[in-house]
């Protein structure tokens, strides 16, 4: 089938806060090709992602990503390939063009596993999936008081595992952070995986990060999410050499090579993938199947939707090592309201892949009219883009 | 002094060509603080950087660039670090940020070297600057017979160094690309250096580079450039093992982890760094001291205007070891107008890093203004960007 659309939507909620948190605005991508549609969502600045998408050409390796999209065949995952190959070598100095591909990549795996009527985990090979442990993903408190009571929130809700991170972790002092992760220990109860996320937060400073090592053992870590910024490798290896809790990281990888450094050398034993911003599912895949090899446990980044989570999630779908996996609790009724389906705790509070065609989750179009923002970029005289109409 | 505007200019010839040329279009940045203006260029696609510094807040860690940098007080160094840093835990979220940054930090030392007085690379902590040997940094032609016809252009002119890339190079087959080779050593005679710039046309297939390595043995190439996609340092690491050329790679850096990553782990003999893209001359300056710790030698990278030129040869203007530079040869009209200060080889054939204040190259706004590009960005009916007046 020939793609015949693809359409952008920037969807807000009224009011953006000045927090950490992903699920206040959304890039949603809608391609239409042979009667149905396939959704995916971008984790990435809206309106610097659609400029990407519909700018004029710069030279041959910065062309919009329009140019190799539209008008392409969708028949097979080499069709995905294809169009991926096609974006990196037309689109290679255009830095944004992988957070924009991200969405445009999902959309396409949704689109095929419509058409193929399969879900994508068995487009990309794996024959089943297995339930993945998910943890609940949050933002520490501004105290911690508050970080004390979300935990003990988390466990009344009857999640097995919990992440904090982001808020004042790192940017106070160390008395403050070894009481925020204490807070969050005694929260939680000691049976709980508890993970911790300093976003980056020490930049390259192996010392600072070292000064945590000791109050993340007393705790009992499950890992240290992003003590540094992403590709960072000798800050994160010098740092691994010296503790006694597993790192994590890679959210911020933006293709391929990127996750592979961070697996080859960074010295970290989590490497986390957000499918909405490494470029999409097959290179997501792609990083799952070094990992794997590497033994190195694969993990989904997902702080947005749940059109987001399935999107992450199908990529490491059928490996039963990689038990955890990232399920936002926070979310903005923006994010709520993007999926009709929800991929939501059984009864021993694991979760599923969906097992419907595509992605498994259908985009509420009517709840979104009102978070929808309307856009328009002129060119010349010429309006390049419009927002479409949901 | 305290910023008082930082204005965005989309440049563009009439037609931009499909080809791997890209100085068909330009992004200025002019930046005005206490009576003076301070000028940058970013080597990225205009109007997605543009967006980037103009989007509302998606996030804490994804904020438009102007959050971080209106308002400020430029007084010293220190001031351009603490603005990129701003930028990058604001922006940290943000692709396209590093490119966009790029142009403001080239735009924030000009200005700061305006009011001091003093040229850039003394800013930077050179006492003296060490003449650079230029080569002729060229597409190759369609044709082997194209480029030799380039090449003995080239050697007519002058130049004792040269390179080509780009163009059908690695597109066609061996046959073709070793008649390219032959054909840029002849026209270019025994005694001139010669480089070859692959434009990661093999993406990260080491086993096709390979069979390319013994006719640029016998060529004589100064170095192999990009054979990879940046970042890709397995296979960069395992052609260096093979090749009896040194390889070059770098110009995709966007931030400076990542050209440590190539420095530390590609096998890479040369690191080539664009100023306009890999977060201004701040970070390149500190890219050109591990580069000299390490034994690898900083070449800049510049296709673009003389003001590009001038920002990216700052970074290692001081170090002597580093002679060569790349210097763009086939400017369109815009890339040449765009300073009315060239910076020329000397009889000798070398060419001298500016000694007036700032970047020493002063934009030519009238010649411009056919340039110009008119673009205007509406979010909910309100014009957050329109093209200022040059």
């Amino acid at each position: 089938m020939k793609i015949e659309s693809v359409d952008f939507f920037y969807l807000s909620m009224p009011v953006v806060l000045d927090i950490g948190d992903g699920s206040q605005d959304a890039l949603l991508v809608r391609i239409r090709a042979g009667g149905l549609e396939g959704w995916g969502e971008c984790e990435a600045s809206p309106l610097t992602s659609i400029a990407s998408y519909y700018t004029p050409m710069s030279h041959s390796a910065c062309k919009p990503l329009r140019y190799s999209l539209e008008g392409r065949h969708l028949n097979n995952a080499g069709d995905i390939q294809s169009i991926a190959d096609s974006i990196h070598e037309n689109s290679l100095d255009l830095l944004q063009a992988d957070h924009t591909l991200s969405g445009i990549d999902i959309a396409l795996w949704d689109l095929l596993g419509k058409k193929l009527q399969t879900p994508v985990y068995k487009l990309l090979g794996y024959k089943k999936t297995f339930p993945k442990l998910p943890y609940a993903s949050q933002l520490f408190g501004d105290t911690p008081e508050d970080t004390y009571a979300k935990a003990v929130k988390t466990k009344a809700s009857g999640f097995r595992a919990v992440k904090f991170g982001w808020g004042p972790f790192g940017r106070k002092n160390l008395v403050d952070d070894v009481a925020q992760l204490n807070a969050a220990r005694e929260g939680i109860g000691m049976d709980a995986y508890l993970m911790i996320d300093a976003g980056t937060v020490w930049r390259e400073d192996v010392m600072e990060a070292q000064k945590r090592l000791q109050a993340l053992k007393d705790i009992n870590a499950y890992w240290l999410e992003e003590p540094f910024i992403n590709g960072s490798l000798n800050p994160y290896k010098s740092l691994s050499d010296l503790s006694p809790v597993p790192l994590a990281g890679g959210e911020g990888c933006n293709n391929f090579v990127q996750a592979r450094a961070m697996i080859d050398y960074a010295g970290i034993q989590f490497i986390q993938i957000d499918a909405g911003r490494i470029g999409g599912i097959m290179v997501a895949k792609r990083v799952a199947d070094i990992a794997l090899g590497k033994n190195i446990t694969y993990v989904n980044h997902t702080f947005t939707s749940h059109l987001a989570l399935s999107a992450s999630l199908q990529p490491f779908a059928g490996i039963e090592s990689a038990l955890i996996s990232e399920y936002p609790v926070e979310l903005k009724s923006l994010a709520e309201e993007i999926s009709k389906e929800k991929i939501i705790r059984d009864g021993d509070g694991y979760i599923h892949v969906p097992e419907k065609a595509g992605l498994g989750i259908t985009v509420d179009t009517t709840a979104l009219q009102k978070y929808l923002v309307n856009v328009e970029i002129k060119v010349n005289d010429r309006i390049i883009y419009y927002t479409p109409v949901l």
